[in-house]
């Protein structure tokens, strides 16, 4: 059995620098050291007893991920690169749980996150019902929310990892308003969460400033209570349908996401319309998609494996240090400008 | 402290039966029983503790899930189906792990799940390279390998789930046929492996039977090493963009699967071409945007719920009965037909 003070003796360093790195305590460790000891460890095919080290420290190196739903494109991005970062950085693991944003569900998932020995989850939850991570928090769970920022009054003590929401809708509202749209649409879902009223009041904000309140609009259409794989395409096809046959209509639409847009730019297509000329479309998440959807969707994109290493990162360094405060993290995203809105100033 | 015998005097069972259900030995329960205890569970908070069974049993409650992406959409949508089924039907959670197609990153995967007290795997690999799997199930380590079937003089003791590879590419080939299609082609990626080996012989044997064999073709894309999220929808686009200029060209083509399928008919818009009045596509998958892309995308689906389920009850009956002899499942795909091949017979 390889131990150790085998590993250490390989990389010419310390047990206890071995023991660091095996227990992801990397932040004293420097880059070449760290090399020198995961190539020791995969040359000896070392094996940290992770079931003992459990009964030792109270945590396996398993960090959960709550998501609505990985079958969602976003989520399984997002998902990828928590498991990359997780895995080459302090080999954690992953443990999934898609909750369908139920918060039964939910609260079940951080129940068996707490039994399997896991101390640290990052949790992807639309709903502002908040109770059953109140409650996995006061139990010691060591959280970071994603894609949310708190709540006004929040007492819940997670870190937060997120874009600006406002910040982002503002960047494609005023890319339309530099192309010389002056009608602009927000096409949105229904469902109240703390992200989605935020791209509402940057949307009305973005709009007001510019003076463009009395010729802008939210336009919402009824989510189903489950998240369903095709929900985002179904909805912008709907809201195509919708613009399509009015007598009046926006010329520059920001969709809530990238799918979302694809589906309006197809919805559009069904009847004739096409994007750019006679629609614009800027969606948000800058999926792999949006490059591909003719004539290629303009989109927003946020820092996804910056913000994943800030996630994990935050998780190990408060498993480390119980007595860490906890902190806000907001990153801002980048205008990605494709062909999918029509330079109005050169008419 | 909740204990068994408090949630069996809840649900009016046997502490027997509440230890059947807890550690997924649902198989005799009754559905009726196996619902109150459920829900007495629920109702008292009881939570199994994990880490004390994992030392008693030497496996714990979850299940490993090893894809070459997360965030490619057929693994998405297959992690999720297994999660709901594990979860709902074992009270297992799944283990993710990302490996990129790269044998060194499956290999750890494995190791880890050993190290975890994980000992059941669902495997997602097309690599023909099996000693590091070999190497896993010798050490007692029960795993599934999906979407393919036993190499031929594989002695890897393993169940295999998948659907009938030859039989999906049948299906599409014979769908063009009858729509009076006799120049066809199989749209593909350069890599192999046994999936895909199999379905260049059904297109091939296909063809053949219908005396297609001179005007029929493989047309296949060179591939990058690694399984990036946009790969599929870039080598769709790429084929169209060499079918485009092309003097002679198929009528039908089949796709390796939906994303190819989508950059095919994306590809064909950038030159002005139009599916299905230029080209007929079959895509495979049978993924929730197929239903989207105009004109629709006709596809071959795989019963994705039923083999997750069968995957999962393999494991879990395995893990219970080390005796259990291994198995091979097939299944039949079945065609959905939208509106992506144009009918020549009737023109």
């Amino acid at each position: 059995m390889i131990r150790l003070r085998d590993v250490a003796e390989r990389a010419g360093v310390s047990v206890s620098t071995v023991s660091n790195v095996v227990n992801g305590r990397t932040q004293t460790v420097g880059a070449d050291i760290l090399k020198r000891v995961q190539e020791a460890i995969a040359d000896l095919g070392y094996q940290p007893n992770r079931a003992a080290r459990f009964l030792k420290t109270g945590h396996t190196p398993l960090i959960g991920l709550l998501v609505p739903s990985v079958a969602n494109p976003t989520w399984g991005l997002l998902a990828r690169e928590v498991e990359i970062v997780a895995q080459s950085e302090f080999g954690f693991r992953i443990l999934v749980g898609n909750t369908d944003r139920d918060p039964q569900k939910e609260r079940s998932f951080l129940l068996d996150l707490w039994s399997h020995g896991i101390r640290g989850v990052i949790i992807v939850s639309p709903l502002l019902q908040q109770s059953h991570f109140q409650e996995a928090v006061k139990r010691g769970l060591v959280a970071v929310c994603h894609d949310q920022r708190p709540f006004p009054d929040s007492t819940l003590e997670v870190d937060y990892v997120s874009i600006n929401h406002i910040e982002a809708i503002s960047l494609a509202v005023n890319h339309l308003i530099e192309k010389g749209h002056r009608r602009l649409a927000f096409a949105t879902a229904s469902g109240k969460s703390v992200s989605r009223m935020d791209k509402i009041d940057g949307f009305l904000a973005a709009t007001r400033k510019a003076g463009l309140s009395d010729t802008s609009e939210i336009i919402e259409e009824q989510a189903t209570a489950r998240y369903g794989d095709d929900e985002m395409l179904r909805l912008g096809q709907a809201i195509a349908e919708r613009l399509a046959t009015r007598p009046t209509r926006p010329t520059g639409i920001v969709a809530l996401n990238d799918m979302m847009a694809t589906g309006l730019i197809l919805g559009f297509q069904n009847h004739g319309l096409h994007v750019p000329d006679d629609f614009s479309v800027v969606g948000m998440d800058d999926l792999p998609i949006a490059a591909f959807i003719p004539p290629g969707i303009s989109s927003i994109r946020p820092p996804m494996k910056e913000m994943a290493g800030k996630m994990v990162d935050r998780i190990v360094h408060r498993l480390n240090n119980p007595k860490e405060k906890v902190e806000t993290f907001i990153y801002s995203p980048q205008l990605i400008a494709r062909n999918s809105v029509a330079d109005l100033t050169r008419k």
